[in-house]
């Protein structure tokens, strides 16, 4: 039996899909009722991280950050110390690679193999089973797993060791955030230069300058409405994730950082919620 | 006959592209090496910008800054005073809307007709005659001298009046600036984390976060040789007419600005007439 | 006659000190109102600069931006043209230094003598007449107008040639908007880890840390309350200032920028006329 | 007798204070050679932090991370296991107040008394018992310790709760890291204005508008020789560690990250070891 512990927008549609692909699953979530619908599907429900360990033997989780990760394994009721020797831990979470590390050496300590497994992509590729992750860990556990992960992605790209899959998730984030931002600042200013809206928008994602995930949020910041896809507040998370890690390696990010505070200017002001596209919101507004 | 003043990187290239589609030209430039090509081809030379404006009737400005561009037309010996009334002046340089409108009122005051055409693209694109031009000005203006910019580029777009072709011009190189800055962070973030660079750069090149312009950065970035495409002074250039009309018009860009002084100090640590994409060599500078 | 352009909160105290001293005024402003006062005291009215020209031998102007200063100066109805030949114009607004030295030149052509005259203090000392100057000029003509000067300030330095009064100025200001920024984000800092505010406020202020005019905004931080004693778009407008001479003169500020879009961002929310303070108003809330 | 962990810069120096005001010290370092001077006054050495703890019953830490802090508490040959029940420990360290609270656990759990004691002042005041301490914890815990304090600080502030030392320490240093960067750019600017360097140092430094700390940095920025008395790589730690605490309180602090970026980039560009005025070396090079 597989266990999944973490069912917010990304987990729940991850389980989905592996349900579909017929996969027994038991599941695990802070609330119940976000588990509605796997269990209607035929999920078991489990009321603890440590009772999912007991009854699977491959374990995903997908949750908001190291700290939330760190409860559910470790953590009064963790699932860790009860998970059987030779068990795999697929961690999908978004957090820092010396977070990861520890991780996997929790993981060793007890004879458990573990991946980081985070992924690219939101709400919809979540949902069409369309993700790609980046994995860190041994090639043979990889293969293993393999089955589950094209059950819920397009691409699995293994990088490297322990810590190299959530390396590169935090990479390809720091492309998204500072991309968004900079749309998002690209159409303020065309507005505040007298500029036709939609023609900013229509003129720069037919241009070679923009990134091809923004057309997914024209309609976001064209009416205004920013549906949630990755919410604001994570996003700002994982910057942090992105400054912490930087900080470690001794390097400079002046723009993610500068990124950093302006999402979490959004954040206060009451966009953390939203998609990270109201970046925008916060930009455009005038008093 | 056909003036062009101004023979740099794009300035050479747009009117050798002019000269091949069969226009007689007359050429200025600082200083006269730079011609020596076009006038092999048979363009004729002028001493000055104010024989330029004797010997034509439309007039093309290709010139660095707002400052260089008000010396070659208003300065001593410059061309606006002794173009004959009715003539149009055709600005394909990149400065500030403020300044468009200055010069589009100067003209006015003259009888002389004005387009402000900035371009997108560099090098490559201009010596291809794959510009992209953002035209502000008087739509029967345009459609008059369109068979010259035909010859320069690929596609005109009209924006509006006169300073809208500029303001769309700032609005991409602000993508531009921005990118290419985000770009060279997540890369120095994923070597930092111990990741492979080339496949660093190949995953972001391959995903949907990252603007496909930097494409054409994956050499330089891959090589640490930053052959000049588009110098990077001229990008911290554009970067504070962006912060400039930006205050003027009362919005706020605090990533752009912290680009600007990221391409600032790289300017000031020698990086300056190498292309932009050295923001990667001064955040991956290691003493 | 001394004339006087220019009787903001500043300029008006200014005036006053004159006339306590003794002087005649002829003064001018955008708005007659803001003259009252003064005309009570017996100073003249003027129309225009242009007729504040042709009846004093002295004019100091205080204005708001570099583009009021011109337009006062060589506008329509401008007092230069018809300012008598050897008269002395003394501009004590916050202007930069480029173009101080633009406005040094339009004097010398017309055979006028020029000072820069800013002044560091706001409000209360330009009431007690306890401003300080910081003079850019020929020091023979600083000596002819000293005793105006020392009428209206405490202190008068002279830095050197026209621009350097102006450069000083800039460079006082800098510190005064990022230190102001930076108090605002101490106490935002300690208030969000559970300190006393006030204790926050009198450690910092009772500390080498923080500058000392910082104890004149105790009460705007305590209060939520930002009295307007220097307008926070004023010191927004100042930054520009300083990232625009920063830029020609290359270095780099990124501190300084930060501040401009942190200033920039709280004009957008709503306190550009409130007083610079306010910046703290803008980091503490929440939504 | 009284331990004493960690004999940098600092803490040799406290640790002196306190034998000179005759109190008897067992001391460990990860270098012994820093302890000679100390040794020779009398102090005893320990092999390890858990020798310290089975000889002593209060302990005070001086180390430079939240790491090094924890590796000497609960690392191999930590002291907390060893440290007798009833007994006090006094973290003089600069950490973040999450970190702090972690460790008042870590104590209670063990029944040992904790105490968070950062300190203001660098070099020179702890060479002269003039540090200023900020203490979080129980009232009675401080008062039982307070002549030790005494015997290294001028002034001790209780703020409240076990973390609160920790908070307002790092509220402190915000101030000190961003003044001293406000400084070294209103230097750079005033130079590249043209104005006179020592001129510009002194106007600011006998003005209202600088820190009265700057003054112990005007020797540095004049002779750009910048002699350690907190280290630049230091103060970006605190950076960091202000920034993770402002993440998890949910306020942003855009000037202080920005301050953090520029110190990390000085310590890439080799400034790390100097003193943190250094930021002024970094601002004012050019190549």
């Amino acid at each position: 039996m597989i266990g999944f512990i973490g069912l917010g927008i990304m987990g729940s549609r991850m389980a989905e899909n592996l349900i579909d692909s017929g996969y027994e699953l038991i599941v695990h979530n802070r609330s119940k009722e976000k588990a509605a619908r796997l269990l209607q599907k035929g999920a078991k429900w489990a009321d603890s991280p440590k009772e999912v360990a007991k009854q699977s033997d491959v374990i995903l989780t997908m949750l908001a950050t190291p700290r939330a990760v760190e409860a559910v394994a470790l953590g009064e009721h963790g699932f860790l110390p009860h998970f059987p020797k030779g068990s795999i831990w697929v961690d999908c979470s978004t957090v820092d690679p010396a977070f990861t590390r520890k991780m996997a050496e929790e993981s060793a300590k007890r004879g458990i193999r573990f991946l980081d497994a985070p992924v690219a992509g939101s709400k919809i590729p979540a949902e069409k089973g369309e993700l790609v992750f980046f994995v860190g860990g041994r090639k043979e556990d990889l293969e293993e797993i393999l089955p589950l992960l094209n059950a819920m992605g397009k691409a699995i790209h293994h990088q490297g060791e322990n810590g190299k899959g959530t390396s590169m998730k935090l990479v390809v984030n720091l492309m998204l955030a500072e991309s968004m931002a900079a749309f998002a600042e690209a159409v303020t200013l065309g507005e505040a230069l007298g500029l036709d809206k939609e023609t900013v928008v229509n003129t720069l994602l037919n241009g070679p300058t923009t990134a091809p995930f923004l057309n997914g949020k024209k309609e976001h910041i064209l009416r205004n409405y920013f549906a949630t896809e990755f919410p604001l507040e994570h996003m700002q998370k994982d910057l942090q994730l992105m400054a912490q890690s930087a900080y470690e390696n001794n390097v400079s990010l002046p723009l993610a950082n500068a990124a950093k505070e302006l999402y979490g200017l959004a954040k206060q002001y009451g966009w953390g919620q939203q998609d990270f596209s109201a970046i925008y919101g916060l930009l455009s507004t005038k008093k």
